[in-house]
């Protein structure tokens, strides 16, 4: 069906029939009911995260997408004589850049190739040569190509060089197997709708707390301000402004559903799964993937155009859109590329039934350029 | 059941069932039929608005809540040459202060009483005095107290001096019977889950193209960059950004559900007949409005706690809240009043349980007092 397809995206993604189910409510945002869900969502997170209050860390809760979570950070935790470092392979590195020009946040950014991760030695040089450096800002997984960077490398050398510590880890939180403090991260944001499969409406931050306390006043923003947001949820266990109501009933019955799989542990192993049952059968096609083997995520992977003179892309997409199945165009600034994600309410079944389509659909193209 | 309490707020609201069931299921965001919906929602918003994209107005939908759609026009379309007159009568004018405050945009604040609505001479003599000024705001029906600002004479007068006109129509749009060419409005903003009766994750603005245009890189902000989202979705239907799908999808629905209800005027006579019914009920039971009647509208009323020592708020809240029916507390300055909102899916027969539990509470708490 194809009001129906199986969404191997980055997100929005598939997410189960309770979960959506839990949004069959509608709860005033100071009920009691909702006030307590709000809590006990931030508890569950942080927990996810392998940290909790009583260690001192705290969970934002944030409107909009993953990227208003991201600039309710870096506008709202950078003073203004702070200077950030950004580390940069890919559309999301990329982003962050734009935000911080934005708010003329003061910056340098160190830029490597999308397919590469950045030099660990050229890091330590900024941090060791430039003292004006108070923050550090990197992705973890880089969405635009799967590509996982090294947080605990960079986290350890934040450390070291008593550097603020800023993750992206948008399309990783849930998905991948790593804490807070093993990476010494100082802010994480992800959002509702990818690893956790909750659906789409807000970010969220998990914060050391000894960091953000030193907030207060230095947003550019009234919306996105991350420490006032903050204070609002301590204060009462309300939003400042009207939450997604909705939305964060899902999300915490996504959480229980977490819970249910396994933890994270569990949820990792099933994309992991995915990923390598996808990553076997697509070279088996012939498909190539772009980022090498070691350096690749098992979250969303980015496919090089095969070079067959039969492929176009759009009728590629719109074919296995036809069939049931929704994958993602390419975000990459010099190659042609697709991708694929394995992330969501995606299992063997599922992603056997795409390869099936992908194989199905790579024959008709060829027959339509031999014909 | 204090699970589906009906909810006598300024919303989040009580929405339909059909609504709600609009959310069960997964659409990507790049999806044909998404970006359908979403073309087919920017139209008729427009359309509620008595304006088209032919009379040269443009929808910009963005994602979070009110107060972000507000801060995506004040921070995005006002030049750092510009200056605002901000007409202040409650928290949600105040609210424009501080965004305009955070974002040093040169403004002037025109503020009376919250039971009383701005001057039309002293406006008009700040238009004729000072010409630096370029934009005007206001809030349309003020959440705080339920008074309805004149925005037809204001925006007469930003016609006449060629001032650009904001319209905070959060709590009005759909629920009252006006139109923005009527009112001279250039920007526009409301809500998902306002008086469209929609689940919260969204704000619109309904714009003026020819002032739109202008606003190329003016925005403070990356996610709120309202010149940008618009760009975005006229570009390829799409949001830069993540949207809440799923509030999305139940959004087309109420869109739906409102043209089966008759369209704006059967729901603004729905709404006023819940007014009315409430009110002279109220009155008898012995409670005051905080507004006086001329300058009231039909969606929400402050009234004032009743003077007798049996009346305490947090009681009369819990104890209703228990019966099944959520009010919102009030938010005035110096008076202490409670609020009841009139709007959402709420018909005469709630309106009258809702009574018939006011004076069941109200007996029960004069008898707690008595005995």
């Amino acid at each position: 069906m194809k009001n129906n397809n199986l969404l191997f995206t980055p997100g929005p993604l598939n997410t189960s029939t309770t979960v959506k189910e839990a949004m069959l409510r509608d709860l005033g945002s100071r009920d009691y009911v909702f006030i307590e869900t709000v809590k006990e969502i931030r508890t569950r997170l942080l927990a996810l995260g392998g940290v909790s209050k009583d260690q001192g860390y705290e969970c934002v809760i944030m409107q909009g997408s993953g990227t208003f979570g991201i600039e309710s950070v870096l506008s709202g935790v950078i003073p203004q004589n702070g200077k950030l470092l950004l580390l940069i392979n890919g559309a999301y590195g990329n982003r962050m850049l734009k935000i911080a020009q934005r708010h003329s946040i003061s910056h340098v950014a160190l830029e490597c190739a999308e397919n590469e991760i950045p030099d660990k030695h050229e890091i330590e040089n900024y941090l060791r040569s430039d003292a004006s450096i108070t923050h550090v800002a990197m992705v973890h997984c880089e969405t635009t190509t799967g590509i996982m960077n090294p947080i605990d490398e960079v986290g350890k050398l934040c450390n070291t060089y008593h550097k603020i510590f800023i993750v992206d880890a948008m399309s990783s939180f849930g998905g991948v197997d790593f804490t807070i403090p093993q990476a010494h991260i100082d802010y994480l944001v992800s959002s509702s709708n990818k690893c956790l499969e909750g659906v789409p409406g807000f970010s969220f931050t998990l914060a050391n707390r000894a960091h953000l306390e030193q907030t207060k006043g230095r947003s550019r923003s009234l919306s996105l301000d991350l420490y006032a947001q903050w204070q609002g949820l301590e204060i009462n266990g309300q939003f400042r402004f009207t939450p997604p109501t909705h939305a964060l009933l899902a999300f915490y019955k996504a959480l229980t559903e977490l819970e249910n799989e396994g933890g994270i542990k569990a949820r990792v192993e099933r994309y992991r799964q995915n990923y390598e049952l996808l990553m076997s059968a697509m070279v088996k096609l012939g498909f190539e993937p772009y980022v090498h083997e070691k350096l690749r995520g098992h979250i969303i992977t980015a496919f090089l155009y095969p070079s067959g003179d039969y492929f176009d892309f759009e009728m590629f997409y719109s074919m296995l859109n036809q069939k049931g199945f929704t994958i993602y165009p390419g975000k990459l600034s010099r190659v042609d590329c697709f991708r694929i994600g394995n992330i969501g309410q995606i299992y063997e079944k599922d992603i056997r039934s795409l390869l099936e389509a992908i194989a199905a659909v790579i024959n008709e193209m060829i027959q339509k350029i031999t014909v």
